[in-house]
Order: structure tokens, then C-alpha cells, then sequence
């Protein structure tokens, strides 16, 4: 992945002599790892990359995960304990003076066994130029992200009708996630939230036992991980027919949405794109209620680097991918929110989530 | 969870004015938030709790998370942009000198900004007295793990019947998270692994398309989510009739792990569980082939804490819960792990895990 490797010395401001990407042990796992050395499947606890400005890549891994590692076809070392690893990363070390690493992603306790390792070198934090590498995707990248889309739009579909009274929101996510995995999914790429009636106006609410009633507005939140790449869908549908309150709220989401969606394109700032969604929902009665930023970047991560909000001065370029999810919630009585996965390009915004947009009835 | 904060801070070498859980974003959360607030539900990305001496814990919380941090009962702040957040952390850090930090699931990042809003604090390490904590489970800790142990088994004894040539390891894997939904976990506890036939012999393979076939040996090891509590088990099943060498082998482990099981006891020094489950299996024709540790700590997270292997000097006390998982693997051929969560009690090991230990025909 010499081209990735590359991509991020460009957007160093100051000069380094190597980067380390250093894993610690579950959930505690760089996911620029994965970005540098193209691997797609593995652990890789307590592993390091190693980068260099000719956009050389080396992997120190544990023997656990050597065969894995070697899907890379990047120079390994592989170690067997402790003292095998500590020799290794000391031997990568060695001659370093500068060493860029990524603070967002590296423990604090990791980050103290480099220094002990390399007592004078000069540890640089490189996180923004890996963040802004990271936000542009490559083809492949955007091809694996493309079929987590397709992945999750795909099942939902299939288990509409399955979203009846009766069923708990906890079946729901549980029968939309196994149908991403017989679809070809690694996994859900984060906890389902499939939130019924009230619990819609919970932007973060996951799944519990409550049976989803004729009426209920349900939030469902999903997204595939399709080899380490996420996508992220939010769909709201009305179990039997809407009242007109609920239409209000749905129409005002999907009009901020298509607001936003213009502005998905190469040169405009982020705060530009929010503003678009949040002027329109601030100019109705649901003033206010727009209690989140409108999206994110997606990629090896949910919440991938750069978001969507009221202060974001990214400037979007082509080969971004973002979410676009507007919302709207009413404590007590539902929410709603419709989010769409976004590939910025030349000729502008290419939705790469394809579920129909439409208040979907179930029931 | 004033017994909990009271844990930890029994556990300091120095004393602390306060101790400071930092989240990042997703998957950098550090689970010890959970820990010490016992929520057992929500992302909290960005959020903080604050432990003091007395046992007391505070939370400040984003606005998003605002109904799921009232659960805990403890006093929030709330935030609901970046610079409430800053002002809420500064309020908090207000006349501290000494402040406690869990280096091990804390970002660089995220301790770099401590120290911006308190240059004159003495951030000191905590994380060892953190992970002591953790590793001694109090009672509803262990019904949660107990809980999340037996959604595991009963969902693999109800898929065995659907093991059968033909099915994928995808497929099975799918098959068994969506059964430990069904049953009641929150979701997998981590990536299910399926390998079979010579897939079996990778003790870090998840699970891809290969078609299960006729005399294949099937490492499954696999685990469900109970409100953010993990159990993990493994078992290896063979289709159809076992040969004489897939049932020395399955031999071989099952006396191995009986071994360990033995030495699961108060008092007990971690290196010498490992020690006598090695010896057994070193002691064979598989002498080498059990290549990584006999087991880790089981809590909030699936390796959490300590481990049992051959550097290990963790003694073992009552409420410390812990994976006796010895393998033997045979490139080309296959693999053999069997995997229980054991709860050490006064009484000596008791096994969490029900499923049968006997090698299991499918197909």
C-alpha cells in the first residue's frame, strides 16, 4: 500500500524519519494499522507498521497472526513473547530520530514503551496528516465501502416485513444483522439501534425488549462491516398509517437531507454543508431539535476522522465518503432521522446507500 | 458503584486527589468508564468519569447520552458541543494536583489534553490499580458473565444440527451470532471464528467461505455480549467419524485443560496453570504445538487484564474470572481448542461454561 503510505507523509507539515503504528490489546486497535499495510481480516494485538517516506511498509506481528499478516506481502517480523517483540520494535528503532506517531489512535501506555525503547528520540504527533489521508479514499477503499452500503440496503429490505407489532426491537436488530451476515457481511459494523415509539427520540438508544406497537415511529440505525470497512444507514419507517404529525417531522428530515445533499461536493467547507440541513429544520416548528452534527466520514472507523457539524472547516474533496444524517427528536413522543452514505465527486455528491428514501409503512 | 471506585483506590501505590476515565472516539472508549459508573449500555464517545477517594463518581456526559448516563444515578454535567465539553473537563480538573489516568485505554491524544487544561497536574499511572480492580468481579459482575456464558452454550448446542457439509464457516458463524441474539445477548462479544479443516489450525482466523466438508475438525470459538459483559468459549467439533489422530489430538487437550482446571485455585500463580497444561501437552507427539497463552481475564472486555502464561505472576483470588483454553495446532492438518470461562471461588474452579467438553460429531 505504497500509495496510502504516501499519502500521508504528503500531508506532514514537519519531517519524520518513520511512523509507528502501534495496536494495544482490544478495543485498543489503530485502525491505520489496516489503512497502511491493506490488510482486511486479523487482530493484530500488540502489533506494529512501520512506515517509511518512500513508502515502504513493515509489520512487526505476533506468530498468532502471521499467516494473516502475510496476505499483506509486506516484510514481517514476526515475535513469539514479550522479550521478542520488545527486540523487534527496538531493532526497528534503531538509527530513528524522528518518529512520527498517531496520538488519536496510540494508548497512552503504548506510547510510554516507545519512549522507554528510544529514550532520545523525538516523538511527533502525525494523527491530522493519517486523519486526512485517511479521509480521501482510494478505489479500493471506496469499493469496499460500496458494498457495505449495498450489503446493508439490501437487508433491510429484506426484513421489512418482518418489522411487525409484537416483535421486540431486539429481534428486529437481531434478524437485520444475521441477514447483512448471510449477505455476505464480516459483521454489523456497530450496535444496531432499532429504537420503537419513544425510544426514537433517543439519538444513541441501541435495542431492548419493548414490542413495537401499530403507530410507532422506529428509529433503525445499521451498518455493514464489509472486510473492516463500515457503512452507516439510519432509516425511520411508521408501523400502519402515519398521522400527519409524524409525516411533518418525516418530510422536514428528508427536505434538510436533500438541502444538505447539494452542498456534498468538492471545495465547500463542512460547516456549510451542516448549516444547509440545520437552517431549514430551524426554520419550522421543530426548531431546535436537531441536537447532533449532520454526519460524519466513514471508512475503517463509524466515526472516521473529519465530522459534519457546526465547526467542521474540513473542505470536501472527491474520494471522501461522509454520512449525511439529519434528525429530528421529540422527547415522549418519537424521532426521526434518514442517513445516506456519500461519496464526494468531481460531478458531485453519489449516494452510495441505495434503500429507498420514502417513509417506508411496515406492519 | 462506590465499592467499585473504593477497589481502585486500594489498589494505588500513591495517592490521588482524583482518577480521570477519558473516552475518545469509537473503539477507543476505555471500558473502566463502565466499570467505575456500572452503566452497562450507550457509546459515550468524548465522555469522562471522575473517581474520588471517597468512592464518589461523576460523569460528564454528552448531550446525546444524557437519558443512557441518568441510568448510572451519579451526578452529570452535560455537554453539548466541544467548548462546554472543554469547560465542563476544566471545572472538573479545578484544584486537582494529583490525578489518576488508565494509560492502557487511554488515547495520547486525549492525555494531551489534560495536561493542556491542567499544565501545573502531576498526571500519574493508574492503570495497574485499575486492572487489579477489574480483575476481582463483584457479584453482579459475575451474574452478567454468568449470564453471557450460558447464552453462549445453549446457542451452540441449539446451531450444532445446522453444521453440516456444505453450510460455510460464514454461514455457521451467522447462524450462531444471530442465535445468541435471539437469545438475549446484546450481540457477539467479538468476532466469531469458524475454521475448518486446515482453517482450524489458525488460532486467529475468523470465518470465510470455505464449505465445511466430511472428516473436517471445526474450531469454534466464539462468545456472546451481556450488557457489555463478555464470555468466550471454544469448542471443536469433528464431521462425521473422528480418525484415531483428530481424537489423540482432542485427547490431548481435553487432559491439558483438565490439568489447568485443576490448578484454578486461590493462591495459585498464573505461570503455573499455564506450566501444567504445557506439560502435558509437551509431553506428547504435539510437544511445540500449543503456541500461545493458556488463558486471560474475562470482564468487560474479552481480554481483560491479566493473563495466564508462562511470564504470568498474577495469583489468582476468588471472583477473578478466567479462560482455560489450551490448543494444539497442525499446519495443513487442523487444530484443537477447548475453551471454558472458570470463576476461581474459595471452593476452587467453577466453570461458567456448561456445554459438553466431549468431542461432539456433526454432520
Amino acid at each position: 500500500m505504497k500509495a496510502r503510505v504516501k499519502a500521508i507523509y504528503r500531508q506532514l507539515k514537519q519531517p519524520v524519519d518513520a511512523i509507528v503504528l502501534s495496536n494495544s490489546t482490544e478495543p485498543h486497535i489503530d485502525m491505520s494499522f489496516f489503512y497502511a499495510t491493506g490488510l482486511t481480516d486479523g487482530l493484530f494485538e500488540g502489533c506494529t507498521a512501520w512506515l517509511f517516506p518512500d513508502g515502504r511498509c513493515e509489520i512487526i506481528t505476533s506468530a498468532l497472526e502471521e499467516e494473516a499478516a502475510k496476505k499483506s506481502g509486506l516484510p514481517l517480523r514476526v515475535f513469539k513473547n514479550r522479550d521478542e517483540r520488545r527486540a523487534a520494535m527496538r531493532g526497528s528503532l534503531r538509527g530513528l530520530r524522528r518518529i512520527g506517531i498517531n496520538s488519536s489512535e496510540l494508548t497512552q501506555k503504548a506510547f510510554t514503551e516507545l519512549k522507554q525503547l528510544l529514550p532520545k528520540g523525538r516523538f511527533i504527533d502525525v494523527s491530522d496528516a493519517i486523519m486526512k489521508a485517511r479521509l480521501v479514499k482510494d478505489d479500493s477503499e471506496v469499493d469496499l465501502i460500496r458494498t457495505a452500503c449495498s450489503i446493508a440496503c439490501r437487508s433491510l429490505e429484506q426484513i421489512l416485513p418482518f418489522i411487525r407489532p409484537g416483535r421486540t426491537e431486539s429481534e428486529v436488530a437481531a434478524e437485520l444483522v444475521y441477514t447483512m451476515q448471510r449477505n455476505g457481511a464480516t459483521g454489523a459494523a456497530f450496535r444496531t439501534i432499532v429504537g420503537a415509539g419513544p425510544n426514537s427520540a433517543e439519538p444513541h438508544y441501541t435495542a431492548g425488549p419493548r414490542e413495537i406497537r401499530s403507530g410507532d415511529l422506529i428509529v433503525i440505525d445499521f451498518g455493514a462491516l464489509y472486510k473492516m470497512y463500515h457503512s452507516d444507514v439510519t432509516r425511520t419507517v411508521v408501523v400502519g398509517k402515519a398521522s400527519p404529525e409524524q409525516r411533518e417531522m418525516y418530510e422536514t428530515v428528508r427536505q434538510a437531507q436533500d438541502a444538505a445533499m447539494k452542498m456534498l461536493r468538492p471545495g465547500i467547507r463542512g460547516k456549510s454543508v451542516d448549516a444547509a440541513a440545520r437552517k431549514l429544520i430551524d426554520a419550522t416548528k421543530y426548531r431546535g431539535r436537531f441536537i447532533h452534527g449532520l454526519g460524519h466520514s466513514l471508512g475503517l472507523a463509524t466515526h472516521d476522522g473529519g465530522g459534519l457539524n457546526s465547526v467542521s472547516d474540513i473542505i470536501l474533496k472527491p474520494g471522501m465518503v461522509f454520512t449525511n444524517e439529519p434528525g429530528v427528536y421529540v422527547s415522549g413522543f418519537g424521532g426521526v432521522r434518514i442517513e445516506d452514505d456519500v461519496l464526494i465527486t468531481r460531478a458531485g455528491p453519489e449516494v452510495l446507500s441505495t434503500a429507498s428514501r420514502d417513509l417506508v409503512t411496515v406492519g
